[in-house]
This record gives structure tokens, C-alpha cells and sequence, in this order.
């Protein structure tokens, strides 16, 4: 797969509105509505606001469409979607508010008040996704953009939760997707991309927008430089649509908003926070700055800061277990991966270090030769496929020595951080201890495989007949052993304009900024710090872009209701 | 002490800037430098520009001036300072920024690295409170507008570490304050304003800044609204000099930007981030976003929005503990203020909530006896103090039976926290475990007492001859015993507009915004997640007051030269 680099993207300058005066204006183009990214929410966006009528121009950034998409299974997750209700399933906005709201603010949740205790924009948004991610995702198959199959049986990641009334049905996937669902991202692209050129979207790739164009208080059109460097200026009759992405390839807004110091993620390389910037030189309100939508990643590929890495969604293996520099086990690898990757970033208040901030992933013979798979972000990988990250050692001893010879290159990258002396020691207690465990298949220590959502992820494991736990299996008392180096990180950031549940971008009295649209990992989202579900992510852009066409093709025309000119 | 509430304080309106054309613009009143907030940052800020020959007013939003300075103690952390430099202490440059380098961001720090890992404006920030605090700080005195006493003994909050090679003897305290220190801030504002007044400072009270003027892309003035509801406009010739505190006060931006779900915390009331709209609708990047100078609050007060509010920087008792909903003691009751307030957001990934949202404190008819105290927010009062906090029990069963019910009384507002049913055998287990610890002075489980800062807030305990660890006590085996709630919560954010050294407000591309300076908690700082130092607040706002004074000393005047028309 080949992918996107910045070295093919424009660079960035200031992001401050352009003031444009009708009588003299002149633009390269115009549409009725301007949509900014051609991921999984500008690509949806885009067609239904075709799809109502208007003329719609695509700008993507980077030279192919997909963004973020093209790395994901693209599960998208819809409440009461038609599938369940044909199934006879129940999924009423109640409910889903509930589950939504218990999970996006534990601390404040609270089922007698009014907005379950979020704040009322949150809990707005959280009621637009069960109003509106259905009948989106049903034209779009209808229009044969995005045909999809039902996942029945696969679980919200918090199904146990006596607020889920519908604890499987709500995930959907492309249709033509593998039966691992892994490439459901470039399936999905494909499709909406063919229906966009269908149906007569005008999409230009390598554009990459700086800022806004404004007229009278309004947004009306964008300025953006091409690949090759040449300026455009591109009117938006009625409005223009953001859909392009977080902040989880800028460091400074990375470090200075999250509220863990992660290393990197797995975005689109061109999620590079525009859009903070340019919705705030525009009066916007942020919100939601420091969640982002979490995984664990390889350290070695985030320090490098690899465009193909993939987020570890799935930590394969029975006979494995994660270790902390010292050796301890310290945490349920089975997690699910937005929980797991929180575990890198726990402080030490006496010692003044995140001391989980690295952690070591080791497993025996027994999980290379079962569990190997190149999807999903595993780390045990089978033979061919890239194992560069891969550490070695025909015993402990010797592994522990490789570890810590690792481990000590990325110093520079992890404040130092290194193995302790007694790692050694600690491993091979922490290995009897999780082999006894195993043995019982009762994780009295961490819970594993205790939940639906942690054997959803377990992935191919040995058949064992007759075992309760099929997350865990004892390590080998003999070699080879291998191992790997594992930090948290984004898939990307959750945070930026506060919008409608429309989709509207609001300044700082709430009131909306005319013209200007958000949807996707761009804006912020209500979801605060859970991951609700798989497809939590797409689900709800789906709708929110349903929602924010709508809302733009409602929108008056800015400027002279003519053409104007045109350079 | 009478305080500020809301209501004294005029609403807030739309924060974008208002365009001036020269060739009408009228203004109410106009000075060389506006500063905006008369805490601890503005008055030094108004004082150092006033000094340097600049007509300065001073606008500040509450009917009295001090800001969050009235509640605090008042040390002030300047490295390098004249008292050590006069004992013989070294505190040089690179020394002082590894200090604070490793403990802003210890995932990054790296010894070997040109500006320590940090990024470059965090590590010029560190430079330039090096440079200046001392000097700053000196004229203050001299001009006797802040005299002070030297605290030669008090050691940095993390004064064990490789890096700290002065760790004592950075803070120092107003010289009028009593022994305790407890009443610096009353001090340190009544000194400073009386040489305001003396020296020509123009001091405006309850005028609440809504917006910039803006002239040829620079910062010209600002509009404010008094308490009578009157606008007026106040042209700033040279700059505006935003000392307006952080964002405590406004729930959603806490809510939105925080790391940790805060409830509350003990900022003035008018501390509401005002400067992050303002700037932001002039195009500046916000920063540090996600920290906040953190410490333990009592839960109803936080809950009340008290504006008398203490942080408890010293949670007093020997014979006293912490547990949790379960009745396990789950952390170190003296760690410094900063880092026992993480704690409190501990995440459980299993569970889905923050089981440490609210600890309890725990103490006996000892520590009630002899640590009892209405200083640096400590709970345990003396007789005639406001109890309100505090819950009963003649036995440990009763106790926890009352705990219950007190916590139960604030379920709407902690997601519905409740005892467990084993509280009180957990608790009782708890007790006779740190009772065990305390009778060998070692706290196995959690490290009590044994760095100088947990000592140093250790408050009054009974004398014991001869034990080693003055921290710890057994509680008795009979009552009374007493306990109170506790949570996490901010003295005030961190975060803000990014600036130069200078207090420069920068743009998108790091381009100063002509005009506009911001110093103190209403900025970005660099100290990240970190509490250096007991001062480390107060220390660098003079420095950067200092700093930012003699930058908009030197600004060019906007505007036409001689007066502008005034109203």
C-alpha cells in the first residue's frame, strides 16, 4: 500500500481569514458547497450534498482520498440501523443516550438529569447519532456508495454495562470487505469514491486549504495551495464543510493538548490540526482538546513516526503477557485498545515519571507459530511480513539482554528510559506467576478474558479444548522467545470546534459562524474519552456528514446569487 | 475576608476584537499600557511599566484587586536569587533547566539535547525565568513595593533529584507575612498596590475586558464593562498586557481542556478565561491546555463553588489516613499538593470510572487534638472554625455509616459515587495495616515521609521523642474519629495563548500579534505538568510581569502620535 507523505503536501501558512469584498472578488472556481478532506467523513459529506441537488467541489490535501480510512477495518457503528430492526432488535435514543453518556463522563453522569449530566451540546450530538447515522448509512447503500453487511453478533466494547439495552447488532461494515474485515477501509473508499465520480463531484486531489474565505461575517470559500504551489481561491456559495481530520501528526498541538504525552498514532499523515487553526482565526470555540481516540502502537514505528503503521486493535497471543521495565506484569493485555493504551501514561508521584510510559510485549514459541497475523496492528507476525520490531533470545536470559539493547536505542525518545537491573529476575517471576494463572484460566490479578470485547480481539490462538479462557495459555519453559516494544498512541485526536449537532461551527457566545461546516475527527466530539464501540469512530462521522449536508444545502448564498466572477 | 463572587462582576460578551479606524475613533480613556487583572502577574506588570516612565491603567474585573493572591500564601520561587547569592549558593542557568526540564516533561527530557527534549519556546520560558526572576524581584524590594524575607530552608518540591543542585533557598515570602506565611498574598497586594497608588498607577476596578481594539492588525486598546453595565473603550497607545488569571472558573473550558475531570478549584471567582477567547479571536495558539497547578479540595466546597476555597496544600495529622470507596488505603496522604491531586483520576479500564474520584481522610481524637489547624486548607479544624466538612463517629462503625451518607448526599455530582458495602471492614483492615506501618515508621506501601516536601507540609503533630517518621501515628483503637471528602481540583489552569519569553502573544505561525502581551496564568506555561517548586507560581509571573513591562515599554506607539480623540 502505498502511502501519503508530507514531503506531497503543501506547506502550511497563516491560517487568518481572507476578508473578500464581492465588488472586486475573483475566484479559480466555485460550488455550492466545499468540502475539505476526502476521508471518511468529507467522502459521505460530499455525496449527500450532491445527492441535494447542489454543485460540490472535493479538496483533498493529499493525492489520494481516504485519509485515516484507508488503514482501518472501517467497522461503522449505527445505532437501531435497519438490520437490527429487521432482527426485531431494540435500540431506543433513551437507551443509547444512557450507554453513551455513562461511558463519555463517568464522573458526572447521572440518569435523572436531563442531559444525563453532559453538557447540552454533547448530549445534542449524541442524539444526532441515533437519529441520523441510520437513514445516512441506508442511502448511501441504497445509492450503491457504501453497500454494507451486519456484524449481528459483534459486542460494544462495553456491552456488560446494564446501560447497553443493544449489546450487539449496532456494527456494520463494508459489504465486499475480507471475512477479517480488515481491508473494509479501501473497500469503502473505493465504493464512495466510484459514487462520487458517478454522480458528478468535482474532486481535487493535492489541494491543500490554508484558510478561509470571509464575506460580511460569512465563510464564503477557501484559499488553499496546490502541490505544485500554485494559490487557488475557491467560492462556496453556500458553505463550506470540513471533514479534514485531527492534530495527531502535530507534535506541538499533540504535547500541548492531550492529555497523554503519546508518541505518535496512527492517523493519515495529513491530519495535521488545520482545521484548529483555521476554525479559531475564526472565532471558534475548542472543545474536547485533550481526548483522543486511543491505541496501543509499536514504539519503534511511532518514534519514527511511520506513515504505514497500524494501531494494535488486537493484541494477539495466549501465551503472552506485557511486562513493565522492571520486569512486572502491570496491566490486562486484553483490553480493549482505547482502555489498554491509557495504561502507558500512568504517572509515579513519588519517582516524577510516567514509569508504563514503554512496555514490553513477550510471548514463546507456541504464539509465533499460532497466532501470527499481519492484521489489526499485531505485533506476532508470521513469516515475510515485516518483523523489524521484533526482538529475539533462544532463553529469557538472553531475550532480556535484547530487550534492554532496544530498549536503550530510544532513550532519546523516552526520557531515558531503560530497564532495570532486576529485570531479569522480575520477568521470569512475572511469567511463573501469569503461568499459573493461565493454568486455572482465572486472571485474578487483571481480569483477562473476563469480558465480551477482550475475546472479541483475542485473535487466532491454539485450539485447546475444553479451556474456559482462551486469552491465556502458560509460556513454554524453553526458547525461543520473542518480544516487542509497545507505547500508546493515537488513531487520532478527538478535539476541536464545538459545532450543532448539525455540524455548525459556533463562536464563543454559541452562536454559528454562517457558512462554516465540521464533521469527523476535526471537530470536536462528544465522545469525550470513550470508545464506545468498534465503529464508534465512523459511525457517527456518517452522520454527522449527513446531517452537515443537509444543514449546508439549507444554507442562503453568500455574495451575488449569479456566478461570480471568475478568474 | 469578604470575596468576589459572580455577581459583582459584569457578564460576558462576545470576545472578537472591534476594528478601530483612526480617522473616528473615540475613546474613553488612554494610557501607554493597559493591563488587564491585578493579581499577582498585573500589578507587577502595571508596576514595572509604570517605572519605566509609561502612563498605566489598570483594569480589573472584581471591586478589589489581588485576584487569587488574596487566598495564597505567597512564596515566590526565584532561582538564583540575591539572599542565596549573598550565602554562597550556587544556581547556575543549565542547572536550574535540567531541574525544571526533567520534571515538565520526563518523557522527553533529555540532558543530551539543545533545549533539554522541551520545545523550544518551553525551554526559552525557563531560560528567562532564570534570568529575570531575580533582578524582577530585587526592584520590587527596592522600590518597596514587595519586600520580602528569605526562606533559606525550604527545599523544592522534588529537591532528592540528581538535577535539583539548589534545593533550598529559591523562595522567598512577603516580609510582613506572619510566621506561617499563610497571609502572604494579603501582604504581598496590600505592599503592591500602596505603591501603585503611590507611584501613579491608574487602577480601575470592576471593569470586566470583553474584546481588543484592533488597528492595522495590532492591538490598540481595549472595551471593557464596568459593573454599572457602561462600556467604555480604553486605548492602549504602546500594548495591552493581559493579567487575567486561567479558565478555573468556567466549567466547560475545564471540562473541555483539563487532563483530569476537575470539579472545582480555588482561583478567584473571576477567573473564568477570558483571555482565551480574547486571544484566540485574535488568532493565537493556545497551549498547555491540558495542565493545571493541581491540589486536593474538599469535595462540597468544590461542589459549592466556595469562593473561600483553600487548596489543601497540607494535609495535616500523623494518625491519619486516606481510603477509598472500598476502604483501602490507595496512596501516599503526603505527597506534595500536585501530585496527590492525580490521584484522584486514576482511571479503572475494567470498571469504566475513576474509583479515587473522592477519598476520604480519615483521623482520630490525637490528630484532631494536636494538628488541628485553619491554615493551607487543612481539614482537621480547630474548635470554632467552619466544620461543615467534617463527619462523626464515636466508633468506626458509626463513622462509616455517616460517611456514607454525606457521600451519598453528592451522587448527582460524582457519577454517582457510593461506599461499597465493605467500606467499613475494608476500612478497618486499612487502619490496622497503617497502623502497623506507622508503629515501625515505615511506610512499606506507599513511601509516607520519606522526602522533605511530605515533611515539609507535615503541619503540627504531637511531639513523639525519638520516632523517625514524624508523618505517621496509629490511630487509637476507641474514638471519637472524624473524617472528611475529598477531591482533586486546580489552584488554577496552566494554560493559554503561547508567548514569547517576553510575554509576546504569538500567532499561528509564531508570529508576535502586535500589541498584545499576557503573562501569569491566563498564558500557556511551561512548566507543563509539573510543580517545581512551592513559589513556582508566583515567581515566574514577576519575572515575565518584568519582562513583558519592558517589551511594551518599547513597542511603538499605534495610532497617531499625539493624543487620540477621548470621549
Amino acid at each position: 500500500m502505498h502511502e501519503i507523505t508530507r514531503d506531497a503536501v503543501a506547506p502550511r501558512t497563516a491560517a487568518a481569514p481572507a476578508d473578500v469584498d464581492w465588488a472586486d472578488a475573483r475566484f479559480d472556481a466555485e460550488a455550492d458547497v466545499v468540502v475539505v478532506g476526502g476521508g471518511a467523513s468529507g467522502l459521505p459529506a460530499a455525496l449527500f450534498a450532491r445527492w441535494l441537488g447542489n454543485d460540490v467541489t472535493l479538496l483533498e490535501k493529499a493525492p489520494r482520498l481516504g485519509g485515516t480510512a484507508n488503514k482501518a477495518a472501517f467497522w461503522y457503528w449505527v445505532p437501531n440501523n435497519a438490520p437490527m430492526r429487521a432482527l426485531g432488535a431494540e435500540d431506543a435514543e433513551e437507551d443509547f443516550a444512557r450507554y453513551c453518556a455513562r461511558l463519555s463522563a463517568p464522573e458526572r453522569y447521572d440518569p435523572a438529569h436531563p442531559t444525563l449530566g453532559l453538557d447540552a451540546w454533547e448530549f445534542d450530538a449524541i442524539r444526532a447519532i441515533h437519529a441520523s447515522a441510520a437513514p445516512a448509512v441506508e442511502l448511501l447503500a441504497e445509492r450503491d456508495a457504501l453497500p454494507y453487511r451486519h456484524c449481528e453478533a459483534v459486542p460494544d466494547y462495553w456491552s456488560e454495562l446494564p446501560e447497553d439495552k443493544a449489546p450487539t447488532g449496532r456494527v456494520l461494515v463494508p459489504r465486499d470487505a475480507r471475512e477479517s474485515m480488515s481491508d473494509g477501509g479501501l473497500n469503502g473508499i473505493r465504493t464512495m469514491r466510484a459514487a462520487a465520480e458517478r454522480d458528478g463531484v468535482e474532486i481535487r486531489l493535492g489541494h491543500r486549504v490554508q484558510r478561509a474565505l470571509r464575506a460580511d461575517g460569512a465563510v464564503a470559500g477557501v484559499e488553499a495551495t496546490t502541490v505544485e504551489g500554485a494559490d487557488v481561491r475557491i467560492r462556496a456559495r453556500k458553505a463550506v464543510v470540513f471533514a479534514s481530520g485531527g492534530f495527531t501528526h502535530d507534535a506541538e498541538l499533540r504535547r500541548n493538548f492531550l492529555s497523554a504525552p503519546v508518541l505518535g498514532g496512527c492517523a493519515a499523515m495529513t491530519n495535521e490540526g488545520d482545521f484548529v487553526r483555521i476554525a479559531t482565526s475564526l472565532g471558534a470555540q475548542l472543545r474536547n482538546m485533550n481526548y483522543a481516540w486511543m491505541c496501543p502502537v509499536p514504539l519503534e514505528r511511532a518514534v519514527a513516526a511511520d506513515p504505514a503503521m497500524i494501531g494494535m486493535f488486537s493484541v494477539a497471543g495466549d501465551s503472552m503477557l506485557f511486562v513493565d521495565k522492571r520486569g512486572r506484569r502491570v496491566v490486562n493485555e486484553k483490553l480493549p485498545y482505547n482502555e489498554l493504551a491509557q495504561k502507558f501514561f500512568e504517572w509515579d508521584p513519588l519517582a516524577g515519571e510516567y514509569p508504563f510510559l514503554v512496555l514490553i510485549q513477550v510471548w514463546d514459541g507456541r504464539s509465533q507459530e499460532h497466532s501470527a497475523s499481519d492484521e489489526y496492528g499485531r505485533l506476532i507476525v508470521p513469516p515475510g511480513a515485516d518483523d523489524a520490531h521484533v526482538i529475539r533470545g533462544e532463553t529469557l536470559d538472553d531475550l532480556s539482554v535484547a530487550i534492554g539493547e532496544r530498549l536503550a536505542r530510544y532513550a532519546g525518545a523516552t526520557g531515558g528510559l531503560r530497564l532495570s537491573p532486576d529485570f531479569g529476575a522480575n520477568l521470569r517471576a512475572s511469567i511463573a506467576r501469569f503461568n499459573a494463572l493461565a493454568a486455572t484460566g482465572v486472571d485474578t490479578d487483571f481480569g483477562r478474558g473476563e469480558r465480551a470485547v477482550q475475546q472479541l480481539f483475542n485473535g487466532e490462538v491454539k485450539d485447546e479444548p475444553g479451556r474456559r479462557n482462551p486469552t491465556m495459555w502458560p509460556l513454554a519453559d524453553t526458547g525461543p522467545y520473542y518480544a516487542a516494544l509497545v507505547t500508546g498512541g493515537t488513531l487520532d485526536t478527538k478535539g476541536g470546534p464545538k459545532t450543532t449537532p448539525d455540524g455548525a461551527v459556533l463562536d464563543d457566545l454559541d452562536r454559528p459562524i454562517p457558512g462554516l461546516y465540521g464533521v469527523g475527527n476535526c471537530v470536536a466530539s462528544a465522545s469525550r474519552r470513550a470508545y464506545w464501540a468498534g465503529g464508534a469512530t465512523i459511525g457517527p462521522m456518517i452522520a454527522f456528514a449527513y446531517r452537515a449536508a443537509n444543514a449546508a444545502h439549507r444554507e442562503p448564498v453568500k455574495g451575488p446569487r449569479s456566478a461570480a466572477p471568475v478568474a
